[in-house]
């Protein structure tokens, strides 16, 4: 697929995604059902269809059903605390470091991005990424089977990002990303190091990688895949696999759920009363009176208290079934609803940030140890 | 200045400058004689005008004249043996570095230039950058007032050519050099940061540096200064100083000396013999016969004998002026002065290259220590 839009879509500040299909023509991006028989007890992303699209990542299930390695890679940005869209990531990377005892995971703290994209210290940072470690690792990350490192330390990311430059051009950046600062252009460059790293020989790769991904994500893969595909023959590279989710919209049901806009986001650090309260000033799917909602029923599709149990908090389908069902039907009214979400919520964070508080120990062992150079 | 040419200096590729004085106009560049009389003992290189030129020179000398700490930085890129042009950068360190007590070098080997440019990995670079540093060792660099690094073991410089890119645009660094790959505008970042080293804390900066440079260096000053200047406040950066030699010739005559045109380069490496027959064949400025020359004598500014006197070998300027003379009076033929020239330089070869063997080892010691992270 070649088909380039004239607006670039923007990994750095997109707003929103209006066609998932559109965008799926113009990055090559294959629907879920093409591979979905293949993965064992599909998680609720995929079961979903949150997690909508894939490039690639056949070669990856035919590592797992050879019982080969492969490698589940994806990274964070450690510019704030783990929202919503870090959690549906995270929970992709564990849910395929679970699926086989080959599998190993590289997770990525992108700080030289923040450093880049919000002129934030490497200290600032570092201070966030133990937070956000010890984040996964309450989510089930096993630490074990997990390589963590941070952009700023690992010197060998650096040198391949530095090696890539040689062969890229501005007229190839700008064909993807439109005219940006030289600094994203260069934390694009050392996320490509990042996604190829697993591949080099000091990782015993090649081996098939997958990239969890939010969909706005979408230009830094097709930038890896065009440089890998250029060291294919010097490096022997696989070109890496990809899942993409969609994102996640703000509690105000404005575009997507982004630090920007506090009243709309929610994220694992929240008080859980705060949250509480978030919830229940959310924009709904409800009708204008209470009338007119027993009638024709409740809009679950525009609902953001119905995307918080559908997409991330609720794991039986089921239940989930049984809350839609209550809702078009006109039997649930919106007030209920957000109370059951919000306390549901509540209990969800406060659950989490005990548990996480176990973890921050580790996460700064984890983050302080000094990676491959 | 802020006129620009439409056609670039390219740093990486410029085969001649025609026209000194317009480089002067375009790049700011103050003619040496602005500031000579404060610079005590002058070597040969600012007594024969081949150092042409500065910026804010004044800065260096007045620290120089108040007894006060500045940094002499240069480098070079480790694709070849030590050539002439080298030779001069190198005398004008250590000339720098003599002047005072409190005058520290910071010699950087541009392994990334090479990598960027010439596609040569570090452990080849690292072969002849050996060779390098134990020619510039032979020349009489004092090691124990020099800090000399790779500049891929300096993560220091990275992270602050990494910095710079946060501020750097396309249409900036198009500006300066003209469209280029990706890795030659990284590999001038990198440069930056090589200059501004000695600026930093951790080097007990800011303080006066003054760089050494062949003129077709300038658009690295031009960037430098532009960059130190946004970063001023922040840093306390001294914008740096720059002294400029001029381009070497080529034996052949036609422009630039360059490692491209074999019979016309000359290097410290060269085998006595080879380079003696080198210069026996090098193009002179003698008239189309005997009998015209003696009439009209020779024509020493087109010749490239004479420019290995003047510029490279003969540290007398009477000896000089007395092999000018001769030749513009008709008195020397072209014959007598290659042999003379040709002998004097394969017995300069024979006494440095014995000298340069003490220093292998040395320099390799230098250079294999990991330098500041």
């Amino acid at each position: 697929m070649t088909l380039r839009n004239n607006t670039h879509l923007d990994p750095w500040s997109v707003k929103d995604i209006k066609n998932y299909s559109s965008l799926m023509d113009e990055f090559g991006i294959e629907p879920i059902e093409t591979v979905l028989d293949r993965i064992p007890n599909p998680n609720k992303y995929l079961r979903r269809r949150i997690s909508f699209g894939h490039v690639d990542l056949g070669v990856v299930l035919e590592a797992l059903e050879k019982n080969e390695h492969y490698v589940v890679m994806s990274g964070i940005k450690p510019s704030g605390p783990f929202h919503l869209g870090s959690k549906i990531t995270a929970e992709e990377i564990i849910y395929f470091q679970k699926l086989s005892s080959k599998a190993m995971v590289s997770y990525c703290i992108a700080d030289y991005e923040t450093y880049a994209d919000n002129r934030m210290s490497f200290d600032e940072s570092l201070k966030i990424a133990v937070e956000n470690v010890a984040d996964i690792l309450a989510l089930g990350l096993d630490p074990k089977k997990a390589y963590i490192y941070r952009q700023s330390t690992n010197k060998h990311v650096l040198d391949m990002a530095l090696a890539f430059t040689r062969d890229v051009t501005y007229n190839m950046l700008e064909a993807i990303y439109g005219d940006k600062p030289f600094g994203l252009y260069m934390s694009a460059l050392i996320q490509v190091g990042d996604i190829l790293l697993p591949q080099t020989k000091d990782f015993k790769g090649p081996k098939p990688v997958i990239v969890p991904v939010g969909a706005d994500q979408a230009p830094h893969i097709r930038l890896t895949r065009d440089i890998a595909r250029k060291y294919q023959e010097e490096y022997g590279f696989i070109l890496p696999s990809a899942i993409y989710h969609k994102l996640v919209k703000s509690l105000t049901g404005t575009a997507k759920m982004s630090k920007r806009e506090p009243m709309g986001l929610l994220t694992l650090n929240d008080n859980p009363e705060v949250a509480r309260k978030k919830i229940l000033e959310a924009f709904t799917g409800g009708r204008e009176t209470v009338s007119l909602q027993r009638k024709l029923g409740g809009e679950p599709e525009k609902c953001t208290i119905y995307e918080l149990l559908m997409y991330h908090f609720v794991e039986d389908d089921d239940k989930v079934k049984t809350r839609y069902e209550a809702c078009v039907s006109g039997k649930n009214l919106c007030g209920e609803c957000k109370a059951y979400v919000a306390e549901f919520v509540a209990e969800y964070l406060r659950h989490h940030q005990k548990k996480r508080l176990q973890y921050i120990d580790l996460a700064r062992k984890l983050l302080q140890t000094k990676t491959a150079t």
